[in-house]
């Protein structure tokens, strides 16, 4: 058999994070060849350079792709899309894949799934199938529709994706490949806790990571984008109270990212001394270290439903973002109101660690989506099955 | 109530002859206002200069949009796509619609969408939930995922729309616009032939539209763009040998149609005296007349299954473009050879006329989609209902 | 004779501020008409949000077009550029102006430059034929290569404009619309002490503006772009050490600013007692009558050269940025080092203000330029005159 | 030393044919490596598919950009150059090239030019300081003003760029490669006639290349574009009359040329027998072969002036397009008119062959740029030298 090229765009830090396993489980298997685009946020110093991040982790960049239009807005998300959509099409004319990997469900996600069906490229797509609200799920459905091979977290999203009309013979349950870094993260050598503190960098209070500390992360979510600055200063005053030390991470480029960015700006203006160390990036493995040894994780990222769940750290999920994604126990659900995170704070610090869930997967992914694509149809033809 | 602004994006002369009835529904509507984008194929002369036609008629043109990277290839159509999307949501954000609507499955459809979905603007889909494989099929679905609100063409496009998730309330059966103009074009004063004939330009065989003829319109496959070629051959021999007059409907701009085209000049070079004029354009209710008198339609248009089911029009549809579209009694399906193209093309002159059927509409679609438009909500948060 | 639309492209807050008399001229002109586009980080919220700032001032906006592709690198502002011809483009095609007209050598400029040219719609090109070194020489004198009609600020600049080749009679001696505004904010009713506090806005150290202070606004140098962290940090030395209390005015959107921002926070952090305020943005007329009461302006803005000139305040200016650049007697120039500014610096304060210097104008830009265009010449084609 | 990444981009059939013998040094050259971007019309089919015959010399194409936006207009003249500078800027910023190369005046040239100037690549213009009026000229001077070396064909031009303040130092007469081809041509193994006229292909009238027979090339002229139908009409008219056996040449890409192609069509269509046959491409060492053996060249094309001079084939230039630039005894300029391009015609072929001029080169252009490349600063800085 010919070895197969396959394609993976990465757009952002936190989808490298996801897919690394698979990048390994690509370059390690005999009938595969990996092509590596980095692009996007992915290329952003203020987003964290996952760029020299992943080359310092051994992988060839293929090319490298500038794409996100300034703005921080709905217009500026389309002309992004747009902008993408062309670039990646010279992209794969020149680069010629067999088949192309595409994550998620974000504008990048989009503008890597149309160039590759048009062209018709065979689509791999991973973690399809879930239940979010937001432009995100109308992407991410859209995005099933488009693609020809669906790699997903759990049964749930398989029989949705199913239910879509897809040919149940192209869903394959692989588990999220985020849930392979959670597990080797937990499972090899944990990191000095010196060096955890020098990688965080980041400015504000000192946080010392043999005490108990608590992880904030909230993105502005794109459908409400106008509240953004006032959701996050509800969080900001919530973990003000509480008073426990926190690592808040910085927000994703998104629309609305700028009104995140500037509460917290007025935050510090305002609240010179205070309990909040922030911090823009870190290496994935660190990030799920510090996250397995801290109390709570509080906000709206995923990582607080997938990655906790197979760690079972408590999560604190805030308002609309996560709504419908299929959660563990480890997580409770609350408004965006100072008063309910905080209440939803103290529980879950009270609670401690839960059981591990692997719901969202038992952390071969990588290895099952691989050898998905070793073996899978190149066939680009598809029609509903209804 | 605020008059609501309505955003239609025309981007090929047959989809403006398609959607023209609803145009006129929005400008007789009180609370609605037409924005009107004319875009990509729309503006070339090549494809009949659909924007002159538009003005002519009477309609305003908001904007003018060129967006066509040149190839006729899959890498140019992802390309166009991209470019689409960038442009589009610049003219979005100027003109600051109340809804969008998008028609169909062509890349710039798929354009329309994606700008109109990240900006949050009620996205307006007709012709959703048709089966017809090829990268349209994925791109008309994807398009439902997207969508807000579906205006669907008959009862079992609707069933498939809601079986892919989307909410029953939304979904409504307006009927195709298309059989809105077929219907005015069968009901007025038919056209004289004289001056049909002049409108039809063109070159090549004389055809005397008092006695009998037929009409082709064979568009490149996406999916099989290479095969253009070889498939235009075998139709051109068909009808060669056939040797009724024949009017000849150049190609949509696609990929593949320059193989098409080519095919077209060599044969023209190869055959100096044959039976076939070439026709670039036509007033669309000049043309569903002339489909009104023709003996029979050949080829792989949606015209010879919509239009002519509700004209009763006998159909020879060739190869794989209309797999899985609703279809009436009218049509035989045919391989791409020239013998069974041959053989059916003689049954259906045998058999004449059929008897009108109204699976793609009743004639009144323009008037039900603008009253949805005026009522819908303006809502933009879905998810799927499993 | 017909009303000429007159098409401005404004695609910076400090492009706004120095041809703001001139929008003001062409909307007096009987014989003209103007349509104002909004674009580029005039439209972002970081650099200021000057399409809000114009809107404020009773401008109607016809079109805004994002255009910056994020990055602040090398690669970044060619794709920005490339954006921006082709967003542009699409905007003259449907505004269809009579003229276009472009401010000295942005990359925004040459976006502008290059499709007005292609599309035959004459060029205006204020600011041309001044010397200055980097890329913005470059580009400047190529938009000038481009350009119909040239508005230059003085003598000098006229001379180099006919010597690359330019036919004189469409080289005008206009000044430069900024001298205008430098003009009116001085003789108007001076702004409260008060409101201009207030107006300031953001962070750091207060200022009182009824005590001695001196301004710093230092962009990066494109062609040194590597060492924009470097030269922001020289200049933070010597303004921390002068210890006069200073207002330090954020860079523009271009290659290497991240460098500056960078260099200007980790010195916030390091020094959090210090004598600066750092300000975003300010309306155009309070920012001159600051710059009249300030006992100097230092950095690399040509501000220090320009407007300065005209209202006689003194000038340190550092580095290459404004090399070539025609000076009156109120600036020092000096190299990068933290010992070279800071003597100059206090040269300067000693010194006090200048004479008032008509080198860039005498204040009546705006409306010699608005004279200029009603009476030009509408041809688009030109040779070189030798 | 290191050796010398060259990037250069084509862009077209001709373009290609021009630079072919720089090709060739660069890759001969110890200290030069070639990457060859292909690009625009270069890439299509109905221009001649240049990149299968820059694949078929045995080059190795490293990129292929699809960037022009369908139309023919000024509209999409500009649009084209902004998708290619976006574009081109990815590509430079992933091959990291040393040095870029540029060639003459098209939209692909400037869009080349400015992607290579913002990234602060080395930009070597070939072919600038001539005069030919229309928009190409201004484009040429502006790529001037852009470059940082200037490899000139002749002294004049030469002259040109050192008055337009460029540095003396970069500017190198080493002539045009275009004449390399014409030398080389006319020196190897005359192509059999048999070969040749397989070669042409094309339709239309048989041309026995054993007898007499001349050779046409109009383009349309970009600020003339309108009247581009007309002026076909006329050479046409002109050719029809004069009787002798006609190679015509399709017309390149460009606003206008579909005006051009309507023309020939429908002279086509009206003079069913005629003495011209039409051709869309050849080998370049077969035009010039072809070009040496005929009795005249007419048109608009600058190979009447250029390679024609070089090799003394009589030439009839019509209209403005080559208006300004150098010329040799060879060339007789007539109006658009019918009667005037007769006359000219007429009179060339009673006079027979010139002798050859080497105001354009003498042959050894692609070595002496080589050279120049292999020992040239990476200087980026200039500044006017007055």
């Amino acid at each position: 058999m010919l070895v197969r090229k396959v394609c993976v765009v990465i757009t952002a830090r936190p989808s490298y994070a996801r897919i690394r396993s698979l990048l390994h489980a690509i370059n390690e298997h005999n009938d595969l060849e990996l092509q590596l685009v980095v692009a996007a946020s992915a290329l952003l110093d203020r987003y964290g350079s996952a760029d020299r991040v992943i080359e310092d982790e051994g992988f060839n960049i293929d090319r490298r792709v500038y794409m996100i239009v300034e703005g921080e807005n709905c217009v500026t998300s389309a002309k992004s899309t747009g902008l993408g959509v062309t670039e990646l099409a010279t992209v794969f004319d020149n680069l010629k894949p067999d088949f192309v990997v595409t994550i998620a469900d974000r504008f990048e996600t989009m503008a890597t799934a149309i160039a590759a069906s048009y062209m018709h490229i065979p689509l791999v797509h991973v973690q399809g199938g879930e239940v979010t609200g937001s432009i995100d799920e109308k992407v991410r459905h859209a995005i099933t529709k488009l693609a020809d091979i669906h790699c997903v977290s759990g049964d749930q999203a398989a029989q949705r994706v199913i239910k879509m009309g897809e040919n149940p013979q192209q869903v394959y349950v692989t588990g999220c490949p985020s849930i392979d870094l959670a597990m080797q993260a937990c499972e090899t050598q944990q990191q000095d806790v010196n060096i955890l503190t020098q990688q965080l960098g980041g400015v504000g209070a000192n946080v010392d990571l043999n005490e108990p500390y608590i992880i904030v992360m909230q993105h502005p979510v794109t459908t409400e984008y106008m509240q953004a600055r006032n959701h996050v200063e509800e969080t900001l005053a919530a973990i003000h109270t509480c008073q426990i030390p926190t690592l808040w991470f910085w927000p994703n480029v998104d629309a609305g990212s700028d009104g995140t960015s500037k509460g917290i700006r007025a935050f510090r203006e305002n609240n010179p001394s205070n309990n909040i160390h922030f911090v823009k990036n870190l290496p994935p493995e660190s990030f799920i270290q510090l996250l397995n040894r801290s109390q709570c994780i509080v906000g709206n990222s995923s990582v607080g439903i997938r990655e906790s769940a197979f760690i079972g750290t408590p999560s604190v999920n805030i308002g609309s973002r996560q709504n419908g994604r299929d959660r563990g126990i480890n997580v409770i659900d609350v408004t965006y109101h100072r008063d309910d995170i905080n209440t939803a704070l103290k529980n879950q610090i009270k609670h401690g660690k839960y059981k591990p869930d692997t719901l969202y997967g038992n952390g071969q992914a990588g290895n099952l989506i691989a050898e998905v694509i070793a073996k899978a149809s190149t066939n680009t033809e598809k029609t509903l099955l209804y």
